[in-house]
């Protein structure tokens, strides 16, 4: 078959130059968006009488029909076409002939698989952000059901504070919000129109940019032509909040995990989610959770690999830049998969409210109500934790809780402690006795359910 | 020395665990919010009538007159009190006595850092966004000295068309204004207030976190104690923003290495700005170039160290956290660094104007030209692709540059062609009969350079 | 369908979590590595009468129609069924019957898979290498037959001293010999056998490990089967050498790139090897080449990808193991791919002789020789570059040449100078009367290429 | 300060050059090793009558003295002269005169900074193979004292099988052994002479550097004097090495974080070897095993920087290769703090073996021992499996551990079972019936400390 582009080349190219080169493997899957794309930019020729207005309705219908065709899987990609651009384009010419080359006047694949990255990556990142819409939301729900829930919180991994259930789970719903901002903060700036930058300088034709972005809905229109088909930025920008949002994923299945192990025993998973081993019948297994964290690295990996790509690229457009299709790709599959899974998992594993509550005492997890309560009657903080930290000590050696200490044994390192101090040593008073902005008291928790459910609901 | 957290232990620490342990060494730097940080809390704690208004005073009279010491280098920062916090308070108790342990009343070390570096980021941020724009000024400047300047326009490293210098120079002003967006963007996410979250759960003392929010500017309190200590996004998406800021800067230093060479010789750097060799006499080299795009892998790594420390962290704080500093200010030191630099270079670079000029006309670069020249004549772009291809392959073969075929010959491959052809075969013509929104001709540069100008100065 | 480890499940796996965690998409690719180490697995277990030996006989007639299948597509894989190891043991008691269960006696998929993981990495590595030596062949007889050929070497992308073309690709060949000594280095890791692990602990059924191990043979049997189920070290330690090599592939196609403009204009691709543009009809692009160097890119995220699932990952098997597929298998296709390419592009890559020779004199590439002909004169190195230092800025300044510098100019700079300096001037000259070993002299280069044959022969 | 280069140049360096090229902030620390590669080359510049004895004897004599000076401190390093190399070849001078120019003789700073390098990570690379023999040996200290205690095995972070504490503690020595391996490949490849290779093109001076390498005990001496200058691979090699050995400590911190909670409370650290916290009287948390978990992620991104700034590098030396240093340097520090300070805690780790083993027969554990049983008496495995499980299921549904079934019960699930049944189920019983390979049965455990106790010393 002979190349589009062939006319000055002397030699067929080689076909393992095809195999390498080729891009149609993978770029297939922008053809809704180099169809939608054609579709505006033959509008627009035809209105600035560029192309007649008839052979403008024959190339739109002939592209609809395409469309028809690979949506019904009856279209045949080729590779010695290279990219859905000319797979597209020769189709169009075999269906209508020669005046289908009219199609790319006044057009360069630079400019155009520009244009169809962005419509398509502009449907993904709305996607995404409907999707953890929904994970909020069920986040939200399940704290609903657990404003008064105790569980430990950890520092270092060790015993620190009680806290509600429900706060922690909320920790999550703020993380999950600002992927939702850089989400809508990196649109911005894929929604600016790169077509009609042509291969890197513009064109002489009078085509209107302005109106293509009319049609397509972008926001602006990219004010420097060799900028507009070199810039990758907005994928590397894509692929960094997605490493943020598939990280915070990682931190929520580590847990997870944690929390199912027979030692912690704070969750189950139900058995449709859950998977067993070859080997040991007994086994049942977090696997989803386990690839979740996993898959971080996969994200990780493609914010590396197009980062490592531009370094250092000369202006405009290199052929490296077709390889920034392979980590966009599996990033936004990945990390839509594991939106849609956790989406569904969430609702359905059972906590072990019980367990939790238990630990939640373990580990002298109200020391700082204790000192906070020397704070209260005039010590200096300081002070106040040095005489708790004795006390920590003299539990420990006398192996005994805080709250089994008589009197006495308390007024043995403070004559600051009066009957009162009974008041604060359970992980429910220790809850309900923050006040602060934003703490883990259940009032707080409240006014931010209600306050996390506005905003989600306000963005969509 | 005593640890101020030593009550419960009952050894001291090793010595090599104060090494392997120790920030001091490091986030000694952050000094200066640590202290502001500091008097705002007091103020607070003493507004809320939770200290004294007396020992209030003496405590911020104590904070800034260690804030001297350390500015005029007199304070001595000691690897035993572990960071800069201990260092501090550990100071003004010194200095102030017991009252001094009252500073760290409802507050922890955990929302302490994560408001120091919160402080710092925000005044780095901004001064990077002003050498950005600097940066900015001075590539326009140099756009403006150049609007007639023609260089080859490059895809692939190939000559592609020819196009303005100054066109080239403000595709990089297109891209700093990006990372000056994208810089904003971030600021809105770091410019929220973590103090009062405490060691994860918030307090049972009657803090006020929106007045210290105010005195801060900060914008907002984030509102889940959990998060707001376990957060780390903020400083993840900064080093993303500078990562694809100094792939900018690497792209350009690239270019300028290339237009350096003896093959190239389209610029040469002030002998103030290149150095030489220790062995080759003659040697000019453009070191400073290589260190930009060297200093990438740097900033690359820096984002990688941080991502990988967060993956898979389980709630809340981990002291892994206190590994997100060398990375951040390493990626600090080496973005201004880097700015600092090539806003001193760039107006510096002597461009020869002639030699680009020469390259400009060679590579059949205005073959677009004719083909569009086609086009405007009626015949279907991929036609006037192939007419052109064809053209190209017979001036190779008869190794003739296209404006010097004569009007027979043109019309061997095309009936169309006319002597008017003639028109487009310049490199000046070709820009010049540009005229799509964004193209490369001297009218849409001009106005470009308005806009730009505009933008800059508007969001200083 | 009924999962094989059900037993203790009390519902259906969800069938998005089947799609969520199969790997048989892609570890489909392992069949022929499953099936071998299967039919060891039974011999072993026949011989060890902890099989019936016509079952076994039964097992492996089985196990091969299923690998006669699976060759000639006839195979149907189940999703269902998540993994290679689990469609061939499904197939297989399909086809015999419930003795078909006997094959998963003494094993897990853990060790299962990371036998299957090894033999194929195994085969990978040695095709890898063998690559490596078809392109370092290539090499070395484009060296042979540039022996002669001068090009300037350059350092900082400027030049330096004149170099031989044979010398330069030459350094390539040592770049690749080290890939392959560093992929024999890991193959010694590779090649031990996991088997016999099972799950994680071992069996109390009296396999012999060390007869599995000869059958297949590997130089020896992992002796902890903790580790030997929980290791990843080989793969990683593979990337690692790919990601090293893809870097040295990516260092040659900058140059050929390079090579291939119209300023440097060393090289020309032949149009077999080259490709056109869509819009740019005179345009012919080194997009194989751009490919290979952004591939770098793809390799180095593979390597991070891994480094990051395994990070902090407790033992012994987690299913995040089961991504370390991706990364590998990308891996070797894109080394393999790009090395292929390569092979056979290399020998049909013209280089313009003279251009290269006229490029190499200028920039004042003999300087150094000037300054040691003064040290062989007995003047210090140090003095000698600062009088040849004085000499160049003469010589750009009066826009000469040295070697067309006077007797009488040369000795206004030092009186050592007498006419024998016009001896050391030519890029001839300073290649020729290089002495030193592994310098840029024709002796020195035919000794090389001597040395450099009888490796590589030698180690295939 | 004239640069020693500086002889062509018109301009005095800029000063904001000098701060932004200089290396004598980082690469003083290679002062040791510059020296001991001057002498060599002195000597062998004398032998071969390059340079006269007396001189050489003078030269050699004032690089002691500048050692002796840099070794106590009394060595002024200035920036203005760059990096290490011409702060001591400009002290020389001015020690002994002109004559210390000759020093520089037949060498580039390009040749000499790889020499460096090498003599340098030859030596580091020696350190920490000894550190890893000193963590092995105390892995193997341990494991000797655990041969009797039982843990749960875990795959999934779910109880899998009983193990032997031993036998998990030897998985990691097993890991580490690999390391070792590993850097004595790569020491093959850094243990090459590049001196000599001068600039690029070697010299036309009569140099020896066979000897050169004798007397410094390189292996053999580079070939290629560009690949010489230009090679890092050996750098990259090692960063890769640490990043797999840093990976394996991330995975022993994990486990020694997991096992520190409240919940899984198998393990306390001393107290001289936990830190508290700042507002948490309570806490005692294991920040060494955090750091070292996230000093992971330095590691990692010390080796994508190296591997950033090495892609698409063209030959040979380029001043990208400077930025070599940070990143090895802090690899370096990083591994070797990170190993002496497990070096040191771990003898100190307590262990809760009661909990230890409480837990061990936790989670149905012998399951897969029932599965054996039920092979040995002739079922196919896979049916064993699923009776076990349903045995399991049983269990949960009626709260009843294996054990504790009636034999009765035993036989509703299969006819097979019989008293001999009650043999198999205890941790104890597991771990003794296992009988193959690298098993965790105390025989193989002893019969393998007694093999890693002995290639330990044999590599020393």
């Amino acid at each position: 078959m002979e190349k589009p582009w062939s006319g000055r080349f002397t030699e067929k190219t080689a076909s393992i130059v095809d195999s390498f080169t080729e891009s149609i493997s993978f770029d297939y899957r922008l053809w809704k968006y180099d169809i939608i794309g054609s579709i505006a930019h033959v509008k627009m020729l035809a209105r600035q009488k560029i192309i007649n207005k008839n052979i403008a309705n024959k190339i739109i219908k002939g592209l609809k029909e395409i469309s028809e065709e690979i949506k019904s899987n009856r279209f045949i990609f080729k590779k010695e076409l290279e990219d859905i651009h000319m797979n597209i384009e020769s189709a169009l010419i075999d269906k209508i002939g020669e005046i289908g080359g009219m199609l790319h006047t006044a057009r360069s694949r630079n400019d155009q698989v520009a244009l169809d990255m962005r419509l398509y990556l502009r449907d993904e990142t709305k996607e995404i952000i409907s999707l953890l819409k929904k994970l909020q939301t069920n986040f939200i729900n399940l704290a609903v059901k657990h404003t008064k829930t105790i569980i430990p919180g950890y520092t270092h991994m060790q015993h620190a504070q009680p806290v509600l259930l429900s706060h922690h789970l909320l920790s999550y719903v703020e993380m999950l919000q600002r992927d939702v901002e850089r989400l809508f903060d990196s649109l911005k700036r894929t929604n600016r129109l790169p077509l009609g930058a042509c291969a890197l300088a513009g064109t002489s034709l009078p085509i209107d940019r302005s109106y293509v972005a009319k049609i397509l809905q972008f926001e602006s229109v990219l004010q420097n032509s060799i900028d507009a088909i070199s810039d990758r930025d907005f994928i590397i920008e894509f692929l960094s909040d997605c490493a943020i949002l598939i990280m915070h994923l990682s931190r929520l299945s580590e847990e997870l995990i944690l929390w199912c192990t027979t030692e912690f025993n704070f969750a189950e998973l139900p058995d449709a989610f859950a998977t067993g081993s070859s080997i040991m019948p007994q086994k049942k297994n977090p696997d989803i959770l386990e690839l979740i964290r996993a898959k971080t690295g996969r994200v990780y990996a493609n914010l590396v690999n197009l980062l490592t790509i531009m370094k250092g690229l000369p202006l405009s457009y290199n052929r490296d830049l077709q390889e920034d299709k392979p980590p966009l790709f599996d990033t936004i599959d990945t990390t839509k998969s594991c939106l849609k899974i956790l989406i569904e998992l969430l609702p359905k594993i059972r906590f072990n409210i019980d367990i939790m509550r238990q630990s939640a005492s373990m580990g002298f997890t109200t020391a700082t109500d204790l000192a906070e309560y020397l704070v209260k009657k005039g010590i200096p903080f300081r002070n106040a934790h040095k005489i708790t930290g004795k006390i920590i000590a003299y539990c420990i050696n006398n192996n005994k809780s805080i709250e089994s200490l008589s009197i006495e044994e308390f007024k043995k390192f403070s004559d600051f402690f009066s009957n009162d101090i009974y008041n604060y040593l359970s992980p429910e008073n220790s809850i309900n006795n923050k006040i602060s902005e934003g703490s883990t008291s259940e009032k707080e928790i409240l006014k931010n359910i209600k306050r996390l459910k506005q905003i989600i609901k306000y963005e969509k």
